[in-house]
């Protein structure tokens, strides 16, 4: 296969999710970064460029000025990567959708409910493809879940858990420079959420996949408990599905001794499945009144999600960046053939728009003491 | 020390935790079970008396006639152990306690918040002692945690998270003539708590036992899952502290493959500390920045109550009967010597109240969908 | 049942064990401690004597004097526990069991591999009911290790390894006063083996018990690693067993961070088992090509010797006394009934020899540089 | 950094190991496969050349038609990786060597002790680098282990216990059609050793990293647990150091429920320090008398060796193809600059005479009937 070329926005020198995204990019030889607006800071910008490996005449100091040379190229970018603060990320993809670049998208997809609305009609109109990099959906295990669940192993859903706690902003390290701490909890770049967006978007966009289902209300009790943060640090949400399912939440991000802690679990009239994002590579499933099974990558009993999802076998760990890896190869495979594999879909627009409602109706359930709210959009 | 001599009402053949109660009595060779009413039933009383090794002349008809044939012996009981279903405790307590005699009873302490306001009159009145076995807090770790956050060694108490997950009720066991489930489904027996009496009370004495503080309010969404069942099967609480504290609660006997995966975790602003009622001789405590420490029981760093819980040395694994039997050694102290180690608070009529207070609260809020309500009592 | 009367040897004030032999005693209601030599030293037997609730004058100054004095009485002991330095087992044993009283004694069951040969004439012309508290076999998943074996679920046995490490002995305690590490490393107290004595008989012992054989051959490299120590503290073992069976033993006290990390692991043409000590309500089952299972005490799927061992349900974890109080209540059931159940089967004075034939192959082993040699008695 | 152009020989479709070398040269961008002679079968050649986006001019027939093509292009490759079965490795280095390139080589290094006593010396005479890829050294955590036992953080070494444990070979693959295990269990294709050769050299080399020294004896049972089966399946080690240090290493590929299975244990008079390959991003250190202490990749207390082989924070996991990679990385800065990070030492040909020294010594051990025997070379 011909390597796809991609554009990038944001993601330079000194930021996490930039390299993240490249590694994800490079790792299965399907994609080469060519082109990108790394920083808005030109000498940043140019040094990320040559870090990265991207010709000078490349690294652009717009959005616009690399549309406007790309396009004159007969080996123009055919796609961006948009791995800015949240705040930034609606521009950066009106701009690159209305040129007719695909988009692949970090999370959350912008910072308003009212942008993702806006962007959803964008995409549509444009027609070109839109990726969203909630990455935790391409671990293997995860998407066994979704098999099985999907298979009726566990019976009717009745309640899940949901975790996703963390502990590096239990002091506030955004008053002592720290920047990646300094925009998340800044509203004017993350949005109304802050842990919810930043973290919590991820537990919800998980569910979704998993459960193959949103809920219709939820109730949330957002805190700060760090003197001086302007957005939550820690969430307690409740959720209500149609059909009875409920679901429990619980996000921080001042959970002292929790590196990245994000679990799931879920139960069902039949049976239960529990997994945990820092041991990625099994999954607990059990059938009510027979032993806990231990299901593992590539191992027995392995899934189409799990197999289709895996590079080597079974004992040999693989983490966070081949499960990111995976929406990368997935989505080539989409970019190539136009067609998604509907058995390993891929978040995209749709699940940006929920994701912001998420935010949207945890800050309004807060806003209210913690009252139940319907979810909008 | 001269064994004190206890009567037992409930707890005869059939019952788990009446077993539970007398191996707890004799594990430190402090009680003996002399005389008890075992059973409603005369059979069934005659024949436990036989099985426990108590003479057939002190396996009694009734309370009553325990009280007044005991009562003339030299070697009369002392105290009685109450292990009959929830609604039964009142009775029995009343007229034990208003015959002189100290009390041991299971939990919750009665079936509703009304007979526990009256029952801590009579203990008031009576002056005896009333112990209320919430065995969880006998476990040497969770001592430790309640001496480590005394000690101030969290900082400022921010958010705990506790579960009480179990999956024995996933089927309507109640209909297929399990006794244990009959009378705990039953309102009429168990009161208007299911889940959140029998197993939410424990999490949430742990909870005061571990922080030493009660929430002013809560918020709980309380499910049936299984159709046809009168009680709640599975529950969602948030608590909310003076001072800032909250907490999230999960309460199921439906969560298919938890045996009684009952979990502790607790946050401030300077370390966290976890704990897991499977695998109980451990507690993982991080201080903020440091790497995660496993302390033991009996092990480097034990703090008092670790070390005064413990019978065998760290890596000998101790369990819930070794748990139980710590109450039990320590309220043979309190009877003997009349006075209650402050720094090994056991549980008495006080916490029955605050159980039956959270139960109440959970069913009015639940009742009024999931609303906040205070608590009462 | 009538509680057996047990005189006791050894096991008083600051004994480790002494009090584990008791509290397994207690457990079930089947025994009374009610007479005893506890220590040599006259001050030292008679506190040990009231604080285990015997009367004074059933503190006996020698074993000679008590057999004397309890032949003499109606409620006389009908057992002895001996619960003494390894040394010393051999004189009491004797005495006792030819004064008519049965024996249960703790390991090794002798200092020496003669002493043992001897004694096991004695229990055979005696006829007496002699146990040996190799506690780790009343586990009930070992005893379902056992049972799957039995019932031919691994196929074909090839290979297991069994670790029993702690690391109490990594500095020189023997050297600073402690009573327990002085008669341990003392090979006129002890005998040939140090931490083969002390632990690695209890891992030979599981093994045989597990497997229900014994190897023909064995190899060990015995190490003193801290300066001055006489005898043992880390030892690697290579066996082999007719029929091809191969295992592995590693025994040690000095490896830093183990408190009783007492391992088992087995496998053979058709499935595995892997059990931990530290963690002993669970055991993890491979059939060869399936998911791993984990199975446990009083789960599902459980086989004959885990439910018969157990005393709450699944979840509720039992530990080290528990499985300690099952060899007390199985051998109270041999006492009374005078017969053994074929499928829980006791360690007696059989695996007594055997132990003690372990240790000096072992010792025979490393004073040859290492070499194989043949298990003798 | 322009990107070393990398020739592979081997490695085609069907191999794990092809795959994985391309995923560990691409993950960072350092590196491009530009040619190859991907296997010996023509048409697999070609299409494993359009798989990896090889030109199909540079799928070269032969190694010498390779090293002959390359030669005469500008953009020629400057190094190549073997990935072929263990009995080409020697032809295949000695040419690309002898013909200036750079050799990354998949372990074992050769087939024989006396290959790999040869290949050293072509080494040495061309001045070639030679890296040999014993992935296990990558991992973060690994690196942790060697630089805390060089700082003395563990004090004098006593013991160590390394297993490497699989079970994938547990029935006879290898008559069954299975590629990977029909070479691996020929000996004219391994070698002498079979799971010594395919996973003990990767213990016996960690040992190496992590230690920093190598045995003077070793004494090995080797066992053939599959019926005709040529090579062994399973081996039992005991090592011994100058100075007293002792190890003993069990490598099994018949252990059922074991999938890889790889744990490093290390006692010194100070401390221990325990790793597991399955859960890569956590290593467990106990000071003597302290608690034991989770160290983290990326996380608190991290040493240079951890934190310069890392791409993601802690709490993310990085797994095998990272820790590849990261020899990889670590390989390209060799090749550019022409130094090694001395606090990062890769393995290569000394490492290659070592772990076929070992392979020897074991065939020798165990063909004495398990002697002891000196390792040579």
């Amino acid at each position: 296969m011909i390597r796809i070329r991609l554009g990038m926005v944001g993601g330079g020198r000194g930021s996490f999710i930039g390299g993240v995204h490249r590694i994800a990019a490079r790792m299965d030889g399907l994609y080469d970064v060519v082109a990108g607006v790394f920083s808005s800071d030109a000498e940043r910008n140019k040094a990320s460029a040559e870090d990265i490996g991207v010709e000078a005449s490349r690294a652009y100091d717009s959005i616009e000025a690399m549309i406007e040379a790309e396009r004159a190229r007969a080996d123009a970018i055919e796609a961006v990567v948009i791995a800015t603060p949240n705040h930034l990320h609606f521009e950066a993809a009106k701009a690159c959708l209305e040129a007719g670049l695909h988009v692949i998208c970090d999370k959350p997809v912008t910072a308003t409910l009212e942008d993702a609305l806006e962007l959803e009609k964008i995409v549509g109109r444009t027609g070109r493809h839109f990726f969203l990099t909630h990455n935790y959906t391409g671990y293997p295990m995860v998407r066994q879940m979704r098999d099985m669940i999907a298979a009726g192993e566990l019976g009717e859903l009745r309640t899940f858990h949901a975790e996703y706690v963390q502990d590096w902003l239990t002091e506030p390290m955004e008053q002592r420079g720290a920047k990646g701490a300094e925009w998340r909890t800044d509203p004017s770049k993350s949005g109304a959420g802050g842990s919810i967006g930043d973290i919590g978007t991820h537990a919800y966009n998980l569910a979704g996949f998993v459960l193959d289902r949103r809920p219709s209300h939820l109730l949330a009790d957002l805190s700060s408990f760090v003197s001086g943060r302007r957005l939550d640090d820690n969430a307690s949400i409740l959720l209500r599905y149609e059909g009875g399912l409920k679901g429990t939440m619980w996000v921080s991000q001042v959970a002292v001794g929790n590196e990245n802690h994000f679990t799931f679990r879920i139960y069902g009239s039949k049976g239960g499945l529990e997994w945990e994002q820092e041991d990625p590579n099994r999954l607990w499933f059990t059938q009510y009144g027979e032993p806990k099974q231990l299901l593992t990558r590539g191992g027995a009993q392995a899934t189409y999600g799990n197999t289709q999802s895996i590079r080597i076998p079974a004992g040999h760990p693989e983490g966070f960046l081949e499960a990111f890896a995976n929406l990368y190869r997935d989505a080539a495979a989409v970019l190539r053939s136009g067609e998604t594999d509907r058995r390993l879909p891929l978040p995209g627009m749709k699940e940006g728009v929920q994701g912001l409602a998420f935010v949207d109706a945890c800050v309004r359930s807060s806003s209210s003491n913690g009252a139940w709210v319907e979810l909008i959009g």
